[in-house]
């Protein structure tokens, strides 16, 4: 058993695996009679405009009891995923390197509830781990032809996120 | 002048402007191992994939003062504009039918704060309205070649939105 601590969610940290979706100061410009900060062009969607579009969705995604196991993880080969909090509460994120996941090479984050990711094309991620009993998110993914689903389960070793948040 | 009296959003009286996002349990299913609901595809993004791309974005967005004028219209000619609250607070939508944009035509709904609204391509709409000081917003349009905002400023009347919700 591997026990992850889950790393405050960081754009350089979370680089190689898509972006983090945050008011960044730098990209940001008033709109709207001065009303309203744009904070522009955070994550562009990727969904091989050729056989399908993009889609919103909505998540209404449960708790898992603790401590919460690592045993599998999922990847989308043919379009980004990205993940906004419907509700600002903190919730978790765990990734993988590699071209098969593992439990030693997972990688945990802690999100705020200000912060959406988007997972690019053929990242391994966790599905969503909410940390309050039930939390809701506008999902931005892909929707067209092709196996857009990939799911492995561990062979061996499990993670476990350390609940000592 | 003229006063314009917001009405619950419900999906019947928004389909000439577009889609309300909201959980609609005739489209869901369940996933990830039965602990997400997935409310799908409640909103296609419509971006001109010749031309342009889907992008998320955030806007920062502060009350206005009351009573609320609304003075001008906006639109957008080559792509859908998503508003999804990342707060869940109430907020007012204003919409307008014709070719150009009049007290006359307004429309006001209040959208609940578990509610998104994607406004179509070409359709007019006022800026964001939320009701509490400062909310923010995800958003999904467009960026590419190509003038994607038109602005028109009312010629005679102005319209109120009836403060008293």
């Amino acid at each position: 058993m591997i026990k992850l601590t889950p790393q405050k969610l960081m754009q350089d940290a979370f680089k190689p695996f898509g972006n983090v979706i945050e008011m960044d100061e730098d990209s940001s410009f008033l709109i709207n009679e001065g009303t309203t900060r744009r904070y522009h062009a955070l994550a562009n969607v990727d969904v091989d405009a050729q056989s399908g579009q993009a889609i919103i969705s909505i998540f209404k995604s449960q708790r898992r009891s603790a401590p919460i196991a690592i045993t599998m993880m999922e990847k989308h080969p043919l379009g980004s995923q990205a993940f906004l909090p419907a509700e600002a509460h903190d919730w978790l994120v765990v990734v993988a390197t590699g071209d098969l996941p593992s439990a030693e090479t997972c990688i945990a984050f802690i999100a705020k509830g200000n912060q959406g990711v988007q997972y690019a094309k053929n990242v391994w991620h966790h599905p969503l781990l909410p940390l309050v009993e039930l939390q809701n998110f506008w999902i931005v993914d892909r929707f067209g032809e092709g196996d857009n689903l990939v799911e492995f389960y561990f062979e061996n070793e499990t993670a476990v996120i350390d609940t000592l948040l």
